[in-house]
This record gives structure tokens, sequence and C-alpha cells, in this order.
């Protein structure tokens, strides 16, 4: 496989890096080729990767001429939406991270774990799913399949490496003391009712995003879901709570069980010791963590779920890998 | 009034003296005499107050005979369970923070915004909530009146000042690197979905008071509730994110002016301006902060809101003295 990375020097990019660099050594995927891509201000920088050093190359319209067989995008939905049809238009199939593409009824929007088989029918452009989507979608599916899923409500605790560099920094310093200059207010000791842009009826962008793709990578157009994003001082993973009302009913011990044993799930639900997922240590990790499972007694077929994974990682750079990898078997 | 404070060295002790203080220099709360109690390890310290200078002394069972109008407690469940009733006999009124008294029968369980009426049958025991109910029940109670609540879902952002000034020190320590003391794991950089101690059944006891003391204070003692509590890292402040059924239609214009003009709430709901409530400005005040508020599609008459508080004054502090301030009135 000839791989391009789109992006490089950005905050998933390095997590790209850094995801593939461990599936070529655990033999997951093999890449022939590796190209390095980003804006002409981080062309010329020189990134290392598997052993090898490999130089940034300015994105441009013949980036690629080359015969690139996969490029992974993870460079704003601009760069997105300008770049990733030349790719698919020369014979490569775009993995965009953007969210420029998800909700395009011609693009294929993909967690491995959910719908690997839309993956046929791209038509050389691909979504990976916004950060928080990814991880519910991956704890929600088993669920949906056993007990089918009613209606969810979302409420998220996200680190701030989901805004990239410019929120990691503004929580760094905003511990010192200084100002954010990412966030319209400051993070460090605070959290944030707030994340991407306000839409015209009230809810963010975010909550529109988690509503809209659950969806869609579940094939459920018409899911009944509410969310609420809020950003937390935490550097890294994504927390969330899970309230979902089931179509029929469960054994509380039945379900934990088939969560267990369902793909990209990591159970952490022993609170006699204080085990449950968290953010801090879900950091580094690819899977999806589970716990606080328990009967929501306020409805007929109710459960709660307490759901961690790394933003960077299953929320970005190892989700779109993992659909590399779909396309190494099909292909 | 001869007024106490039980516990005074505490952080909820140390928010007492400076919201009576407060009161007393509005001319809300008259205080003739003032009583400073701990246990024996801070008896001795002297504590300023209102210009002047109080020194604590060790809480006995014989600290009473004195005639004590009202006494504040925060001194813990086992102290509150010892001297309350002590205190009661001798014709003071407590007011206890702890979660000792809050769903005895016999105890009202008072926030003043809803149920000031119940302070009418008080015994000499006075509960006052769980600081992420306080907050919760002012913004639920004026839409219960007017529509009619159906059912709740919680997910809580709490302060680690909720846990004392071992959780405060926790978060200090461990911005340092260091490991937590108070804590099961480390509160920096993490969320915890762990507030109190496990209970049989899977939730927290946190959980479980928001789910009761929203129940008793509303009156509805079979409201449909669910809860998940979080500690993130932020010093004052909780936030929630209230998931809300009404039995009846409404519009969102209305029910917004109806939360603007309700007792205790200040409205910061201008998206358009970035303006929601945040932890870090609700630092210090008395009021509930509420944003955020828009309609939940994914049921026929859902709310979404997002309600912060200073969980040392509202969800502590303040409400015991706005009960206070209720004696006085009624006395």
């Amino acid at each position: 496989m000839r791989l391009a990375v789109v992006g490089a020097t950005g905050m998933v990019g390095q997590s790209f890096l850094k995801v593939l660099e461990e599936y070529v050594q655990k033999g997951k995927l093999r890449i022939d080729e590796f190209y390095l891509f980003a804006s002409a201000r981080s062309a010329g920088r020189k990134l290392p990767w598997l052993g090898g050093e490999y130089e940034v190359e300015e994105l441009t319209a013949q980036s690629f001429d080359r015969g690139i067989d996969v490029a992974l995008f993870s460079a704003g939905g601009a760069a997105s939406l300008q770049y990733a049809p030349i790719a698919a238009s020369k014979g490569c199939v775009v993995i965009d991270n953007s969210s420029a593409w998800r909700m395009d009824g011609k693009v294929p929007l993909i967690v491995p774990e959910v719908n690997p088989e839309d993956v046929q029918w791209n038509k050389g452009i691909i979504a990976n799913p916004n950060c928080s989507t990814a991880q519910a979608v991956v704890a929600l599916w088993p669920l949906h399949k056993r007990y089918g899923i009613k209606r969810v409500v979302y409420s998220t605790y996200q680190a701030v490496s989901g805004a990239g560099m410019g929120g990691w920094n503004d929580l760094v310093e905003g511990l010192n003391g200084r100002s954010p200059r990412k966030f319209p207010h400051p993070i460090a000791g605070n959290c944030l009712p707030h994340i991407d842009v306000f839409m015209e009826d009230g809810y963010t962008k975010e909550e529109h995003k988690m509503i809209n793709e659950t969806r869609k990578i579940m094939h459920q157009p018409d899911l009944p879901i509410t969310a609420t994003a809020v950003r937390i001082p935490v550097f890294t993973g994504h927390s969330e709570s899970i309230n979902a009302e089931l179509n029929s009913p469960f054994e509380l011990e039945e379900l934990t069980q088939l969560l267990a044993n369902s793909p990209g799930i990591i159970l952490q639900n022993d609170f006699t010791n204080n085990e449950y997922p968290m953010p801090l240590y879900a950091d580094g990790r690819d899977e999806v963590f589970v716990g606080r499972i328990r009967r929501d007694y306020s409805v007929p077929d109710g459960v709660n779920l307490w759901v961690v994974a790394d933003n960077l990682r299953k929320g970005a750079a190892t989700n779109a890998v993992q659909i590399a990898c779909l396309l190494n078997t099909t292909v």
C-alpha cells in the first residue's frame, strides 16, 4: 500500500504517524511507500517515522499524481473539500477526518466495529466520524443489534486535544494563569458547554454531529437522540454519560457480557474495586472503555453507560487506520 | 438571632462564615450572638468574622446549653447524628448540611425557592440538600409547576471542593504531579465517575441522593429520575447537563422567560454571544445559572438545560443561610 498522511504536522496527524507505526510493527498493515503532506508553512519539515525520516511536502493538486493508494486526511474541512475529490479522481481512496464529507449521501461514514460493509460503496472518499460519535457507537451498536435502541441522551466530557494544538495550549497556558487564545473562555478550572460553532437551533455543531453521525453509521436515520457536548480541562480522552432506552427487556448481566465480548470494547465495570473508565488511563489506547453499566429505573428498559476513549486514537487516527486496513483486505 | 456554626473550620464552614457576613452586611439577617464550634483538634483557633475575632470551641453535649436559636451544621454525618438531636432538645433549630437526616420522614429537606413552607413542620432539625440537588431543583421547579415534569436524566460535572479540603488539595497536588490522597484515582487531567461510595445497585450514593432528594424537595415521591455523577478537575462550581421530559407542550421562548423570572435563577442563554453558565464565573455567587436551553427533539416535550452554581454557596452555605432567614421570618 502506498499511503499518504495529509495534515501530518497537526495533532491528529501526529497520532496518524504513531498509530501507523504501531500497525506496521504489529504486522496489521503493510506500507510500501509513505508520504507526508501539509500546508506550505510546514513543507520541508522532517518527521521521524519507523526508524526513518520523511520530509513534509506541500499539498498541491499534483500531490496525488504519483499513484497513492490511500490518503489519510486531517488538514481541516477546506483542504478536504478542495483536495479529496482531486485525490479520488486519481485513483486514491481518501479517508477524511474532517466533517466536510461525513453527511454526504455519496460518502460512507465508517466505524469498522459497526458498519465495515459500507466501505464497499465508496467512490474514493470515506469519512471518519466525529471523535465523540466514534466511541459512542462502538458501545451502542451491540445493544442495538441485540435489543434495539429506542432513544439516546448523550452528555459529553471532552478533552482539549479535540480542539487541536490550540486547545491543548489553552489548557497548558491557562494553568499558568494566561488567557485563552483558541477557546472563547478560559478552560483551566472551568468547563465550556460549547464545542464547535453554535447552530440556529441553539445546539452546537458538535451536538448535531453526534446526533446525525450516530444515525448514519448505525443506519437508523430516525433514531431519537439528543446531545449536550462539553469541553472540560482534561488533555486527552473523551468521556461520555450515555443514557439509552432499549426496545426490549434485558438482563443487566447479559447486557454487560454482550458489551464485554463486543469488538473494540474493554469492560471496566467493577465498582467494588473502584474500576471504571477514565480518560487519563485511556490515553494512548486504541480501544473504547465501557463501565458504570447500570439499569435506569426511570423508564421500562433503560441503561446508563460511561464510555471513554482516546479522542486522538479511536476518535480519529485509529479509526481511520482501521478503515485503511478494511480497504487493504477488500482491494 | 443567636447563631452557631458547627464545623467552622471546614470548607463549607468557611463558606458559612463568608455568606453570613454578607447577609448581615446587607441587612438580610440579624445576628445578636455568634458562636463557632468544631472538633477538639480545631478548638482554640481564632477566626475573623465581621471585623471581630471568634474563638472556635470544642463541640460537646453542653455546647447548646446557652440558648442558641439556630445552628448551621457542617461537621460530617456522625457529628450531625450525635449532636443535632441534643441541640434540638435544647430549643435550637439545626440546619444540617450532612446527608444524615435528609431522608428522615420527620425532617424537612428544604430549598427555599422550592418548598419554603416545609420549614413549618420542623421539629428542631432541618436538612440542607446535597449540593448537586439544590441547584437542579431551583431550575426544575418552575418547569414542574407550569408544565409538569415526567422524567429527568442528570449528568453532573462536579468540582473537587465538593469533597472538602482533601478534594481541593488532591487537585492542587495532582497538577504538580503528586498522587491523590482523598480520591481513589488522580483527578488532575482526569475525570472520575465516582462521587461518594458505591451502592449495591451500582449507583453511587451521590446519584441516589440526587434522585431521592429531588423527589422529596419537589414532593414528587415517584418522579422518574436517573443520574450519573462525575468529578472533574474544576476547583469550585458544579455543572449539570439536565434532560427533562415535560408533561405538556411548551413554547421554548415562554419556558425560557419563565426560568429567567424565577427566584434564585440568573439566565445566561445568549449563545450568539458565547454566553452560557460556567463554573469559573459562578464562583462566589449565590444564584443558580441556567442556559443552553433548547428543545430536545427526541421526545414530544423535552428540554435540555445546562445548570451551574457555586457548590459551596447555593449547594451548601447559601441555601442553609436562606433557611435560617426563613426561620427568622416565621419565628
